[in-house]
């Protein structure tokens, strides 16, 4: 097979593989970014996907080719949650709905990148983004994510080198559940302004923060920003309904490269949501999501308190899904990956997040496993790094 | 904007600027690729809809991230039609899911396209594809399609320039309406197999054939072929579910640029569309769909003997939705396009269809309208080409 050249520089990603091993008889798995799908709504989504065949014509338009943008009430309803929020001030001719997340990376990474040119992005950072960006050939810069945020001094640096983009997630970030406290959006929304660089901000947990949103984004504060968001982490990932919010200046080429590289996305997912958001109360909806996470989350941080040796450090999540684990400096994580595997735990080892180092990290998902699983994947946990080191 | 280079590459494709000025008041539409929407199985689909939702357990998974091939039982579905109806010797295995057919040409021409690289197309041929595989930069060699099939001289001597690409759509083509006769098929298989060329063989239209399949698809006959089929035309467009079968040798790179792409595509749509052919007879429906198809489109050739004057020629379909017209040579037919889009009515210019020539040339969509649209769009039509030349 002659394939272009631009498939070596994919890099891997572990995720789905990580996935079906998950998959297997009797294995927990703390490994992947999946929520808890005990968490959906299966009946208020049952409720909305039989609503929108209620009008014949309404169905039969909504099973039709539709337009590149998607679905104007459910783009309306995004904008307005956006305005009010989080402060973004944005109409839904700036929403193209998309296939999930990813799918807006590919996009992004098309109508952008260059083979050689510069991309910043957060060090560690999330790995599904950086192997959809690596098919377009950039050249990587890691920012250091101190615990209130990117180091500012390397981004400030690192924009010497003239790059494209600056890929971040400010909330709850994968994999460090790291969010930028208030003085660090500020910096970084002045830093953006004042360059050509534009920062695609992800916005993927946004709306996962236990005390509620963990602060406005830097897109609020500057129009150099692509913010990208999605249902997928609160309400249903299999829908793969995702959007990005545009600068204007961006609006003819994202329509030309939507039609070319999907014609538009998924129509029948979007409307069934846009029911979904008109039939159920949103925020009641997101406090109960918000509530249980954080409650699995005390949970496993309880657990890992009680059965884990003080050498290795985490982190106090305050949203997300993620807790982020750190062994002793130089001890290598995929060592204790290997231990847990073979009783029967995933863990997602944390170097493949990282430019530079990271070695001896591990990203625990608290979300996806029941109690039952979290209490007993801790003891496998324990007992794969007893004597390991 | 600092975009990529390759963004200067993109076609401009009319195709969805054409549904969006097709959508104003009293506008009719022969120009776009739309099915008939009334021809929707509106009833079918949301008993599908709301099976899916019966079992929690199956609700919740199908509610989940997924597998980056898609959703086993209706790849399993898919690959028995393949054997049994096209004598495709596929497993399941063979089989991705994607988000429609105009994502498979995108991650078609991710994985073998660098800029500069020779790929080989119908003339005219489907510019939905054309655009997509555009945006990575191969230099088109246009391959004219006879009336029995791509004229396979032009083809061997177009190999010789080492393409990696060869896009066609073999069955009821787009724009042309033509189907590869049974020697074409096999002489282009021959040509294929000892050929380091990979055929991207576009089925779209397969199904819609009104006394069955036209044919085999060269797949049959050949391993050296990427066969790309879409639920779209036959059953809706609007949940994007389409599928590519790749030779054995891709099976690894496919999964990681689908991941890298998008992770997977829809599984909620898949599910429907799982059920849908599992409570449906699809032999049946597709008889009824087929049926109605001839019916509109003999309504429209008689329509068109009746009033048009006899320089201008057109084919007799025998499956899919188009007609394909030809002003005497030397005649502009964007002038028609314009003179009749005065008058309300879209058609389709050839030309953007084409590698070479083709501006006498128009297509006619006589699947999206109804009778009475018809019979009002073919008056429009011809008082707008009274006089014109």
């Amino acid at each position: 097979m002659r394939f272009s050249k631009r498939t070596e520089d994919v890099i891997d990603s572990f995720i789905m593989k990580l996935i079906s091993v998950s998959k297997e008889e009797g294995m927990i798995s703390f490994a992947t970014g999946l929520p808890d799908k005990r968490l959906f709504d299966t009946k208020g989504i049952a409720r909305a996907a039989a609503s929108v065949f209620e009008d014949i014509d309404h169905a039969r338009d909504m099973l039709q080719y539709g337009t590149i943008k998607g679905v104007l009430p459910l783009r309306e309803k995004i904008a307005a949650r956006c305005r009010k929020e989080m402060n973004v001030n944005v109409s839904e001719e700036n929403i193209f709905m998309i296939n999930g997340s990813q799918e807006c990376f590919d996009l992004i990474g098309k109508m952008f990148i260059d083979k050689g040119d510069n991309m910043i992005v957060d060090d560690p950072g999330y790995l599904g983004a950086l192997q959809s960006f690596s098919l377009y050939g950039p050249n990587f810069t890691g920012i250091r994510m101190n615990a209130d945020g990117p180091d500012t001094l390397q981004l400030m640096n690192a924009l010497k080198k003239d790059p494209k983009l600056y890929y971040s997630i400010p909330n709850h970030q994968n994999p460090s559940g790291i969010s930028y406290s208030p003085d660090r959006r500020k910096e970084v929304a002045e830093i953006m302004s004042s360059s050509e660089c534009i920062m695609v901000e992800d916005d993927a947990y946004g709306e996962l923060g236990y005390e509620g949103r963990a602060g406005p984004p830097v897109r609020s504060m500057t129009d150099n920003v692509i913010l990208t968001g999605s249902f997928s982490k609160v309400i249903s990932p299999g829908m793969r309904v995702g959007w990005m919010i545009v600068p204007d200046e961006m609006e003819d080429m994202t329509m030309k490269c939507v039609e070319s590289s999907s014609l538009h996305a998924n129509t029948f997912s979007q409307h069934v949501m846009n029911s979904f958001l008109e039939q159920n109360d949103l925020d009641a909806y997101l406090r109960r999501q918000r509530k249980e996470y954080k409650r699995k989350c005390g949970l496993m941080l309880d657990l890992l308190d009680d059965t884990l040796p003080k050498e290795i450090e985490w982190n106090t999540p305050n949203g997300g899904m993620f807790i982020w684990m750190k062994l002793a400096e130089g001890r290598d994580a995929m060592r204790l990956f290997d231990s847990a595997l073979k009783k029967k735990l995933v863990v997602m080892p944390g170097r493949p997040f990282h430019i530079n180092g990271g070695m001896n990290t591990i990203r625990l998902n608290f979300a996806t496993a029941g109690d039952e699983e979290i209490k007993e994947g801790v003891k496998r946990l324990a007992s794969a790094y007893g004597g390991l080191f």
